[in-house]
């Protein structure tokens, strides 16, 4: 669980105003497998709500390193990251927080301490603070409002983080039916509808086309494929063998 | 702006219990271009808390349609999608966020409603709400610690959401320098390096291609060549004409 890359990656928070935020963005470290937060001048966050919307990130937030300047905050990372709304003149563009999350596990993989930097809620960062970024990442959003809550960003940015890191490419394993597997179903089912009167047997191939489609849009598997099968096979039972009323 | 692929998503919350967490969730849509939000059961939103945590998204939170059962609430919908922590016995694998996220759109681009159903805070959907769900999302996470904040999963979906209808595609323009102009300063830089006695002019290779990996990996824009030439200029400048002390 434990990956020496995102270990070395660190979340600073700048004058976050809301303690509340500051709880939450602990909990969504500790959800994407973070553990590294720097608080620059932040509110008391040993406060109810802080510790109530960290949840499982309360430790974290017990030992989010206390600074008084982002300078402090940064001075051992080898690459910092400011997140950004904008661009800014003769700042060049943010690069999109994915690729931007690509670079920082990247550097991390190398060795390299990285720092994530996010402004306050207001305010975001001071071009001060931007300037002392290597590399500005932004969130594509709505032009209408592009403007993130605090523990929303971090929560986003973190959760790019954990996909880039390789969290997000190990899909729950699901075995679809094998083709010779559906072809016994289609085959079951054609002779069924016959049986019943649902298919005309000179002409079931549009039909047939039809629940080929569905079932195909629906990549049954292997246990889906029995029980539509037992469904048939009860079917037949019930048209020879069922008591008639 | 308003896609109207976006405006046939709605987000459905089955039984929030925090008010402040409708309001987070509002602030969501409206970054990410969605406008309906269904509340099944709420706690009324009308209050500060929720009000301030809406920001922009005020307006979503005060037209949010509220109804009694998720029943009603998805009534109207085509397209399904729960999310959910895990898939569950006999209900199959949850999708990955992003590729629910991506069917989630292309079925609202045929036309069809889509809702996106979230559940509450302690303890998600019940058994009966995921069975009324056609597709599981999954959003990946710490295996550690993979619940996350309501207000933080809407964010993450929503975003999904934004990137798949497209949101995320267009990158802020930024032009490169031609070989031409990056070999225009190679040139000046070599020359300039070897009169101010840097460069061996027998050996000049190693220094150089050390120069050339580092503004290589910087990928530098025209502007900035033109500033580097400049530099160069004005070195030469001075070695021959300022006064000496």
């Amino acid at each position: 669980v434990s990956d020496p890359a995102l270990a070395r990656i660190s979340v600073v928070l700048v004058e976050p105003q809301s303690a509340g935020n500051v709880g939450a963005a602990a909990r969504a470290l500790r959800n994407m497998g973070l553990s590294r937060l720097v608080l620059v001048r932040a509110p008391d966050t040993d406060v109810s709500e802080a510790r109530r919307l960290a949840m499982g990130g309360r430790a974290i937030l017990r030992r989010a390193r206390r600074v008084g300047s982002l300078r402090e905050a940064i001075d051992d990372a080898r690459l910092v990251i400011g997140t950004s709304r904008r661009g800014g003149k003769n700042r060049g563009p943010a690069l999109d927080v994915r690729a931007a999350m690509v670079r920082a596990v990247e550097a991390a993989r190398q060795g390299n301490a990285v720092a994530l930097v996010f402004g306050r809620e207001d305010a975001g960062l001071t071009n001060a603070e931007l300037d002392a970024c290597h590399l500005l990442a932004r969130i594509p959003a709505s032009p209408a409002d592009p403007s993130l809550n605090l523990a929303a960003a971090v929560a986003v940015v973190a959760y790019e983080l954990w996909r880039a890191a390789g969290g997000g490419m190990a899909p729950e394993p699901r075995v679809l039916a094998t083709a010779r597997q559906t072809e016994a179903l289609f085959e079951d089912l054609g002779s069924v509808l016959i049986e019943i009167g649902f298919l005309n047997p000179k002409h079931p191939e549009a039909m047939m086309h039809a629940l080929r489609r569905l079932l195909g849009r629906a990549s049954v598997d292997p246990r889906e494929v029995r029980i539509l099968r037992g469904i048939l096979r009860q079917v037949r039972w019930a048209i020879e063998h069922k008591p008639r009323g």
